[in-house]
């Protein structure tokens, strides 16, 4: 323990020199001699600060977390009258970059989820969305807004409600990933329920951003909203389902390379995503949807069936236990895998989405102790309602599946900033959303180890 | 043949209809609601038209030439009176992206070049760079420009014979790999002297950027310039040589993930990009300069060994035949290549630079005869004085190495759109430079498959 102390304060160095490296960058942006070259110097700052954030993984925290903590410390360190990244602020292209990674993501858990697999796990996950949904939904609307919010409007407890619906798929999954129990029954209703509950909860969003927008609750405004965002993505999913295989075959008659397949499965997810905002939904909502119909049966045609027959040739003559690796080195290579070419992409975007929103967390507001003590409160709620609704997973670990649904991540943070860009949450109730959204998501991790080591 | 060209007319067909695809992303972007979504609906329209434009490639021409064709039509299509694609030259963002992806596109060029091999092919490409460098330069200041055009200074002369010094190493790497003669020794010499004259371009970019700033030409300004040039550059070489490993090794203390070694690599490629712009160089020496520096070596720590060691033992357990082809695929991946990881950062960018590029060009300027007529000069004069070039070769096939010095591809374009932004560069020039990229880069592909084809 104590040498495991001591080399993360080795580490910990290397973070901080790895800050005053990019010293000069921060004070040339400061003096705003702003052309698109320096706003790549401060994209390159952001991303390699917030890739020595990743330190946190060797605590078993997911990445994110770091990515956030990064954010959090620059965007504060003004309080300390220390305005070397400041240009961060107001910089539009880098604002840019994240709303495109933040489209990029939902693109990516999109292709990650499997419509079919979706429906084989069938009722208990929709049950445990259904219930995972409502429970945090009601509580946080009607108990925890207006208890502990008093001040914020009926739209704000909506988007404080709507906040603490969310299930982070990507760091539900990847936990799941990291322990290898993803076969695992109860990982598998938490990753269906993860998915339904995400597209729940993007028609919650949508729903709760058109009230706020029309700034009244009408019953058919509702329905409309609700009936538009089931239209889009059921129109999306079932056109694209039946379609996404003839565009694919349409310009593979052009060129099969892997730029094309790149370019091809990008454009697609960028147009849904514009065109989902057009119709009046989140344009991640549209990304989602993309990424969804997308998979590799779409391209087929764009891959080299020379290499795929030489790689099964090798797999057969392969020595039982190299198998099984190897059947995953390579066909993920033969296929030229869309999750693969869409990663580097994602290094490249994500990070400056979560670095900023990090940085727009404002700690002033902690000073506030009744906050702090509220954000404990919604923490629990949050925790809580979660669990609760893995009562309904039948028979299974319900610990393990309620466990599952709690990290909110990404998708609770994404809620947060919609509220915050219609000017309906406010810095404390978006500082504790955030709050809720990072420890929900820094304790699941070692929650679910517990549990699975007690389980056995 | 004809078959061919039906065949060509239905792939037309379908990228008019891809175009019409994208008209409402274009009309809505035209109406400005200009946010960062619509930037992000732009940028998937350009990345598709621009993919649906390497149709060229079945005509043996290189993809870049369909992306500046294509953006030259979409730049132009306001001459007939339509203009959807207006939004195009405005948008910020998609500038921004433009410049990331001449900054990607250099650093992956520098990737690809290596320092030993450009030393072994030593003097030879040496001398075939030099004279192909000044010979251009030469012919493009003190006679093309003068005759040609009396009108312009002598500054839009220098960045004349500056464009027509360029030998696009990209270009002239992917015809020979296309054509499987990358061991030829021929082609050493050219990749050798195609890197050294990127260097020597460089500098010649940096001198004639330096005088044409300053206003003036002092000797000792020149010498000023050229060494600051040179310091940079062998200061980022032998540093970066000395250092880049050690830089590796610290960086994988923090993880070994592929995000970090991408990251890692894009942040210095950005930060020496920045720092060259600082000192007063162009961005891409930097970006150049730290692809050179960088190579597997450096990142060696964050491989898997496990997974290194499993593709061994197939390796050796493989049928002789299919060896080859195997090592590429599973040691491409073992060693989580970065020019791989870079690959899908360059289709999202680099694209959008070239599009762009092709869309700045005016066509209107073609309505003047003696300007075609004074284009056709050029590019006679480009292609024979790097022909000329090609006599220094030695014991090669020398018309084999004039003709891959040929192309002038991208960074000819870079010194006509830098000599633009200084206000150096007219339109008239700018077009003939155009042009002569253009078809300098369109006419080598052919040329080197029938001089290969004759010496057989």
């Amino acid at each position: 323990m104590i040498v495991q102390l001591r080399a993360m304060r080795r580490k910990s160095r290397h973070c901080v020199l790895g800050m005053l490296l990019f010293l000069p960058v921060a004070a040339m942006a400061a003096q705003d001699v702003h052309d698109a070259m320096t706003s790549l110097a401060l994209l390159a700052m952001v991303l390699f600060l917030g890739k020595a954030s990743s330190l946190v993984v060797r605590f078993g925290q997911p990445a994110v977390l770091g990515e956030m903590l990064m954010g959090l410390v620059l965007g504060n360190l003004h309080l300390l009258g220390i305005d070397w990244f400041e240009a961060l602020r107001s910089d539009g292209h880098l604002a840019f970059v994240a709303e495109l990674g933040v489209i990029i993501l939902l693109f990516q858990i999109g292709l990650e989820s499997d419509m079919n697999a979706m429906r084989k796990v069938g009722l208990r996950a929709f049950l445990v969305a259904v219930l995972g949904v409502t429970v945090p939904f009601s509580l946080g609307v009607w108990l925890v807004g207006p208890v502990f919010f008093p001040q914020g409007t009926l739209n704000a407890h909506l988007f404080l409600g709507a906040a603490m619906t969310a299930t982070s798929v990507g760091i539900t999954a990847r936990v799941f990933q990291d322990m290898g129990v993803l076969a695992h029954p109860a990982a598998q209703i938490v990753l269906g329920a993860a998915v339904i509950d995400d597209v729940l909860g993007l028609i919650i969003l949508a729903v709760v951003s058109a009230v706020v927008t029309t700034g009244s609750i009408s019953v058919l405004g509702v329905v409309v909203i609700a009936g538009k965002a089931l239209l889009f993505l059921t129109g999306a999913l079932l056109l694209g389902q039946r379609f996404a295989r003839r565009i694919g075959w349409f310009f593979s008659r052009i060129n099969t390379g892997v730029g094309m397949k790149f370019t091809i499965a990008v454009c697609y997810g960028l147009f849904m995503a514009y065109l989902a905002q057009v119709i009046g939904l989140a344009s991640i909502v549209g990304a989602f949807a993309a990424g969804l119909v997308l998979d590799e049966v779409v391209f087929r045609n764009y891959d080299d069936p020379a290499m795929v027959r030489d790689i099964r040739k090798v797999l057969q003559a392969a020595p039982e236990a190299l198998r099984v690796r190897l059947e995953r080195i390579m066909g993920y290579h033969a296929t030229r895998h869309l999750e693969g070419l869409l990663l580097p992409v994602g290094h490249l975007t994500i990070p400056v989405f979560f670095v900023l929103t990090g940085f727009h967390v404002d700690l002033a507001v902690l000073a506030d102790t009744n906050l702090v003590l509220t954000a404990l409160v919604v923490i629990l709620v949050a925790i809580i309602s979660k669990m609760a609704a893995g009562l309904m997973a039948g028979p299974v670990n319900k610990w393990l599946v309620g466990a599952g649904m709690v990290p909110r991540g990404e998708v609770g943070l994404i809620f947060a900033s919609v509220g915050q860009r219609l000017g309906v949450v406010d810095g404390a109730i978006f500082a504790v959303i955030v709050i809720m959204a990072m420890a929900t998501t820094l304790v699941t991790p070692p929650a679910l180890a517990w549990l699975l080591r007690r389980s056995g």
